[in-house]
């Protein structure tokens, strides 16, 4: 349930060509089909056979999109449907099996059992590479779906135009209309050998008018097919072993970009060098961490995490650095590098401030892109959820403002930091969008007017937290006090006689049908009040004040971790497996990321060492179903990267990073700036997770927290390891 | 029937803005509506509601698309639909009189009776400008339909976006499948006066996948819209007299090149300006011939037809340079003009013709723009009846050739004449195209394996004619020897038995279940036997001594003239009215438009002179029925300029202009390369339609014609007339 894909790409590449095990319609019997959550990323372990191999995939979403353009070899008999998983012979898809299977950094290997056909699949930036080892055959094909896809809707196929250049080019466009509404990808893909003949078919049931299309066969050799669902095919003869290798490139703005991204970033046919390239690619940004570990499980989960925190957000933009905008124009990255897919309710918590420190030229361009995107937008909105070129309004808040605070408070971002604060007043201001006008009237979101008016209030008044120390940087007085009076809205939803955070009515009144423990219709997404009570990331000390003192705060933490939950919470809940959820604590969605690290902030902070190591090891494993819940991104492997370094930033805006308890035994982050950071364990072990006693360049630390410059200037971080908490 | 519109706009520009007087559904009760035929340029006489103006309408055609962005001023209650012709008040259409309408060149106004509004509509190229003037009313609004179109399929929305930039500009695109398949219009639309409020409503029965964009209310305010199926509307509030006014501006490429192209083109509000600057080019063009005439209404259907001739095609590029090309990349015509709407079949014959005398700079784009075409086609092929971007593969051979040859033998084209030639060879041997391979092979198409084999092999063969000339004319010997040899295949669908045309089978026997009267399912399209057989345009002398020589072929050509037809031959006949045909002969159509002229090669060319004027009285009336059948792009109209000056070209492709009788007193042509062609005629009357000399620059000619150089260098052609018959 991690919903990330085992295919190939490079770091932060455009392209992700990678297998779907099956590619369900989102509606089935005229209802959501709640099987099709499985294939957020096209690929589930526990399937048996491949349907293809396409060029786009989310990495650890919730919900989905994309799929693009599904690749799939076979032999014998021509079939265009894909078939069932019960019987794959029925289709053009095949069984596998996971013993053939290899899945490196930008490298992909299978065996296609059905046809014995091996099949490699490697990337750059804009091109996926595939090759395919044939058997001998008189019949042998390459089917291109431009049907096929993630998420698929009934009427998710909006467009699909098709140029055959010539006997080994193709060029064309798909047009979706799903998760993201208005999307256009364009392609240029070309064969290593010439095609024999080719073909398709049309599965539109109410076809377009035809007129006098109809002089033509165009289901044999015609090289101008344009309709709303159609399927393709190239046949080929192979000799036993031949390879026949396919370089399928994409863009967001026209044919002629993907064929210029094609013929620039691979002008060659050398699979193997394509493979070495992305994989020096992956060993330069994985090594910007080295670290040493207690065991190889460890190194690998280090390392996995690493590898999926650089696959989003995703390059948008083509080698001549064309991209399409939010309003559909095509625009000029003069300046910066485009990057599309912001999960920003997740990332904005650990993704980006992870950036701030090993990717901060990304992290300025992805500043950059969001900010772009604010002045293309028809509603000058900042991103919620955006992706190609596409708004999703998925989740709440208004979390762009926290991720350009905290690159600009953090001297990433040196850009025009008055237009970057405009932008985050404006998104804060804008009234018609999910309750904000009656947040600014009142200081809350009534659950009358809105279905996530606690998790909207209290996030809001997160974001603004950081508006007003980005207005305090800037010395823009009138901004910060306006903000940071805002930023208190949190206490609003706050009802002290239960003492839980509580949706109100647009009365002023808490409402009265409330479960503190279900999620769903109460005004909260994707946690409940128990974890919700928490998300006051930006003034821990106050909500704890509230909540009865440090003492009491620490009890209902204990209380969170260890508690038993009813097995209706989790059929009611979206988005969690049980696998997720330590307690009540749901570690699978990221409302309380924060909260393990909450105990430094009361009298027992070895109870954040504890339970962050307790996550550590429960919630990420080297296995297939290493992750506790979707990777979101990102999120989830930028938390795990954190907490084993020993540190966390509980609130992005602030240059404080809480520490925990590292689970590495070393590790040397070597840093953009030419300096390195290092953390040191002494006498670490798997129960030795409490702290003894931290230095800081060999002198001892007096505080719970670390600061942004002391790491960005290099040095070292010594934990002092006990399997005894300290209790002090 | 003429299927011309009566709205405003300047010669050969991209905007047609003109009034629907119904916009019906190509589709009733799951079959063809005949009904929508009538509105293939949207305007039908009789009618008695506008249901409002649309930016784009082809001129003349028999089958129809565009219709884009229908706008409607309205008062008091808003209502979206456009209501029922019987009951206008249902729906935002509205009743009008037309005495209340004035239609000028560039200019059309009307009052609109329903809500008591005045419009008035005006353009430049790629800007249609409206002027409505309001009562008073606090509840005025402008509808801009994004679903209204001609000839609407049901599924032809295939996806509208729209950008509300601020209270006064709006910008976006349409996307639509029609007859045209793949086709995006952008546009950009400004007010003068800012709107109070704005909204829409989405009429896509199963709409796309909403997700999260559930949190906004997008009826209303919303500036972020697209889907399959939108109207909106702009509220107002108006005192009486006050006009709102709209530029609209179109781009085949993008909404910043329709704001730029309205910017550039009018930065002004003056519609005054606006209406003159286009009258003025229309005068410009149309005094390219000053004519004087017996009466008063000959000048008018002279003009008309000067006007008609000088509409398509259409300017199909932005003021940037950029186009769509047919590959659906974007390009720069660096060299050239854009143009699209080529309705060869029908103007290849007189039009293009026409064009190289008096538009001798446009039609060299026109052919840059053909060779555009080619160069961008998948499929390499010359435009056959392209629009838009697209081709609609409408009606048969592939006369691109023949524009093609005439303008570069004429010396208008000057452009690189071996690829032309390459462009016409390579397009007349693409053997899967409309039985061009057994053509090759055979000499003849089939009728077992084409609809339209006798029409197809009589075209090829005078197209292969052209070719042959543009061949012979660059030295290339080996193609002219071929084509000259294929352009004789005309003989292999002559039935020397019956001395008609007639389809032969796949065995080469000539097909026994035929009827010399019947168009439809005989190999024949747009004109039966009767018609077809006398086309051969580049060998009249060989087909009329294959007919049994210059007698019979007189009364041949009597016969079909005055022959009476039953009444079963227009139930059966498509694109016919009673009124296009004259006995046997089909002027509404085109096949046999140089039949009349054909009497020149007999001896009888006084009946030339007699049926050209005869044909010139009846199917030409300076009234609003007043064409004799969908004029089809400007053809109908370049035959009676051509008819009406004394001389027609009855092998574009030849130097040779056979003379016929003018209708016209005199003219004087104004001819680009700054000479003057006059035609003067003595003694000329209604009945004075027979000539007894003919002088060209003072001497009298001894032959049937003229050639294009004596034209082109200037000079007089005097008729003298008379009512008596010369008869030698």
């Amino acid at each position: 349930m991690g919903h990330t894909y085992p295919g190939a790409t490079v770091p932060f590449g455009s392209i992700q060509l990678s297998p779907e095990t099956d590619t369900l319609s989102y509606v089935k019997d005229g209802k959501y089909n709640p099987d099709v959550y499985k294939y957020c990323a096209g690929y589930q372990y526990s399937d048996k056979t491949i349907v293809g191999f396409s060029h786009t995939h989310f990495s650890g979403t919730g919900h989905s999109d994309l799929g693009d353009f599904l690749i799939m070899p076979t032999t014998g008999k021509l079939q265009l449907n894909p078939g069932t998983a019960d019987n794959p012979e029925s289709g053009y898809r095949s069984a596998f099996s996971h013993k053939n299977e290899v899945a490196e950094a930008n490298y992909y290997k299978v065996k296609l059992d059905d046809d014995n056909i091996i099949a490699e699949l490697t990337t750059s930036p804009r091109v996926g590479f595939h090759q395919y080892t044939f058997p001998a055959s008189d019949q042998a094909h390459i089917i291109l779906d431009l049907i096929s896809g993630i998420y698929n809707y009934p009427d998710k196929d909006v467009w699909t135009f098709v140029r055959v250049v010539n006997d080994t080019l193709v060029t064309g466009y798909r047009q979706t209309s799903g998760w993201a509404r208005t999307r256009t990808v364009y392609f240029a893909m070309t064969f290593s050998k010439p095609f024999i003949s080719y073909g398709d078919e049309n599965y539109d049931a109410k076809q377009v008018y035809k007129g006098f299309w109809g002089k033509w066969d165009q289901t044999k050799n015609f090289p101008a097919l344009a309709d709303r669902k159609i399927r393709m095919y190239f046949n080929f003869k192979t000799q036993e072993g031949e390879k026949i290798k396919i370089k399928f490139a994409l863009s967001p703005v026209s044919q002629e970009n993907a064929l210029n991204n094609l013929r620039s970033e691979i002008p060659h046919w050398d699979f193997d060098k394509v493979k070495k390239d992305g994989q020096q690619q992956w060993n330069k940004e994985l090594s910007k961490i080295e670290v040493t570990t207690l065991n190889e499980g460890d190194k690998v989960s280090f390392y996995t995490a690493m590898y999926h925190a650089f696959i989003n957000p995703t390059i948008y933009m083509d080698l001549n650095r064309e991209y399409k905008g939010i309003d559909q124009n095509i625009h000029k990255a003069e300046n910066f590098t485009n990057y599309t897919t912001f999960s920003l309710w997740d990332t904005h918590r650990a993704l980006h401030p992870l950036f701030n420190i090993l990717q901060p030229d990304r992290n300025t361009d992805m500043v950059s892109s969001m900010l772009a995107h604010y002045d293309q937008s028809a509603l000058k909105m900042l991103p919620i959820w955006s992706t190609y070129a596409n708004e999703t309004w998925c989740m709440s808040g208004y979390h762009s403002v926290s991720v350009i605070a905290d690159a600009i408070i953090k001297g990433v971002y040196t850009g025009n930091a008055e237009a970057a604060l405009d932008a985050c007043v404006t998104t804060a201001k804008h009234r018609s969008y999910e309750g904000i006008g009656e947040y600014m009237d009142k200081g809350f979101v009534s659950s009358d007017s809105n279905r996530n008016s606690v998790s909207n209030t209290l996030e809001y008044a997160y974001d603004d937290w950081c508006i007003a120390q980005l207005a305090k940087k800037l010395n823009k007085t009138d901004i910060y006090n306006e903000f940071i009076k805002r930023s208190e809205n949190w206490k609003n939803v706050y009802d002290p006689k239960i003492g839980f955070m509580r949706p109100r009515l647009g009365n002023g009144s808490f409402r009265k049908d409330f479960d503190v423990l279900t999620t769903n219709g109460q005004g909260f997404i994707e946690g409940n009040a128990w974890n919700y009570s928490l998300y006051v990331p930006h003034n821990p000390e106050e909500l704890i004040s509230l909540m009865g003192g440090k003492k009491k705060f620490e009890v209902r933490l204990d209380s969170l971790f260890t508690m038993h939950l009813p097995d209706k919470f989790f059929a009611e809940t979206e988005d969690i497996t049980r696998e997720g959820i330590i307690g009540n604590y749901v570690h699978g969605n990221e409302p309380a990321h924060h909260a393990a690290y909450l105990y430094d902030y009361t009298d027992a902070p070895w109870k954040t060492q504890y339970w962050v190591r307790y996550i550590l090891n429960k919630m990420y494993k080297p296995t297939s179903d290493g992750l506790g819940g979707n990777d979101d991104c990102g999120q989830m492997s930028a938390w795990y990267i954190f907490s084993e370094l020993g540190f966390y930033p509980v609130a992005p805006g602030s240059l404080n990073y809480e520490l925990g308890s590292p689970g590495i035994v070393s590790a040397k982050m070597n840093l953009e700036n030419g300096k390195t950071f290092t953390v040191n364990t002494k006498n670490q072990g798997e129960k030795n997770v409490y702290v003894q006693k931290v230095l800081l360049n060999g002198k001892q630390l007096n505080r719970n927290y670390i600061t942004h410059s002391e790491i960005m200037n290099g040095g070292t971080l010594e934990f002092y390891m006990s399997a005894q908490p300290p209790k002090k």
